[in-house]
């Protein structure tokens, strides 16, 4: 591509630097910007200069945050002896959505990956066994995706964690709603079979 | 989408904004600035301010420019007699990309649509008609989009320059390279026949 202004072309390829933006895509959206006034686009610039300066991560959770604590593990509305451990901060926001989850979280920032060179102590695992020795947690949900990091993850940490009083679950995994069955793979109809439900407890929860 | 930072929220907000960026791309793209060092997310937003800020349209051909005049029309090893007449800063790119035009640039700033109520008023066609005027211009070339709004544009700028000695020509129309004859529209399909080329200047272009 051949720009007439070093400005402009400055702008494309910084955008071209984000993944999935290819060049045709950052100058699209680069010309949209130049068509707003320079207060709106000043405004886009500093809320993420302003966002990745500022930005923590909660000294408990790891969640990212505005102060010290987040605002969940600051929020005394919710069941903070309710820990549900994920792998990232995109999982927290999709948990939250469901508006069904009243407890706190703790983010691993990854699961266990020898392939990646990504071993227990690039996670936040030791963090979470201090908060089981000194928090009065009674739940440890794991809501890792299901494939064989995350189990591996779930294996390794349950097993740190069977010296203390506390209760480990997982999600439910299965077949999923609006789901086929003759579509679903074996692993996950085979599961749905072993951890089979009463049907009581199925239609009371829909 | 529910957040624990207001900081990360106004960034995804900001970002989703753009043309074809939902909240879901959104938080992508600010969650991997979130993993970017800070310098360089600075540079990102600082690209970005500053191209709105300083950026500059051409005094003569209304290109985007870093100064009063932009480097194409500032360019003395270019043709300057020669003007190609686009809708925006986009078909500039599209043509220096082929690295075949050596003249200068127009830029309308559109075309004439009643529809969407763009008048000629609205488009840089005054100014045109003083380049022809005051600069030496021999050929005026319109590389305008192939339909009723860019046809209603030629017809209308042509009628003004019928006064003056210049040439006016309009960029070729005809089945694309790699394009299959059947699946060209009527119109197109039919224009490639009514102006139709001597095989000889065809085999000597290739």
């Amino acid at each position: 591509m051949q720009f007439s202004s070093a400005l402009l072309e400055n702008a494309v390829n910084e955008f071209a630097k984000l993944p999935g933006i290819g060049k045709k895509t950052a100058l699209r959206l680069v010309l949209h910007l130049l068509k707003q006034e320079p207060e709106k686009v000043g405004l886009f610039g500093e809320a993420i200069i302003k966002m990745r300066r500022e930005i923590r991560f909660c000294q408990r959770c790891y969640n990212v945050a505005d102060a010290d604590i987040c605002s969940i593990c600051s929020n005394s509305m919710r069941r903070q002896e309710l820990v549900c451990v994920v792998e990232n901060i995109r999982d927290v926001i999709a948990i939250e959505s469901t508006q069904q989850f009243s407890g706190t979280y703790h983010i691993l920032g990854g699961i266990i990956s020898p392939l990646d060179g990504i071993g227990p102590d690039q996670l936040h695992i030791e963090a979470l066994i201090q908060r089981v020795q000194k928090e009065k947690i009674e739940e440890i949900i794991f809501a890792l995706n299901p494939n064989i990091q995350g189990d591996t993850t779930i294996y390794y940490i349950q097993k740190k964690l069977q010296s203390y009083p506390v209760r480990v679950t997982t999600i439910a995994r299965g077949i999923a709603f609006g789901g086929e069955l003759e579509y679903a793979d074996e692993m996950t109809l085979a599961r749905s079979i072993t951890n089979r439900l009463p049907v009581e407890s199925y239609v009371s929860n829909r």
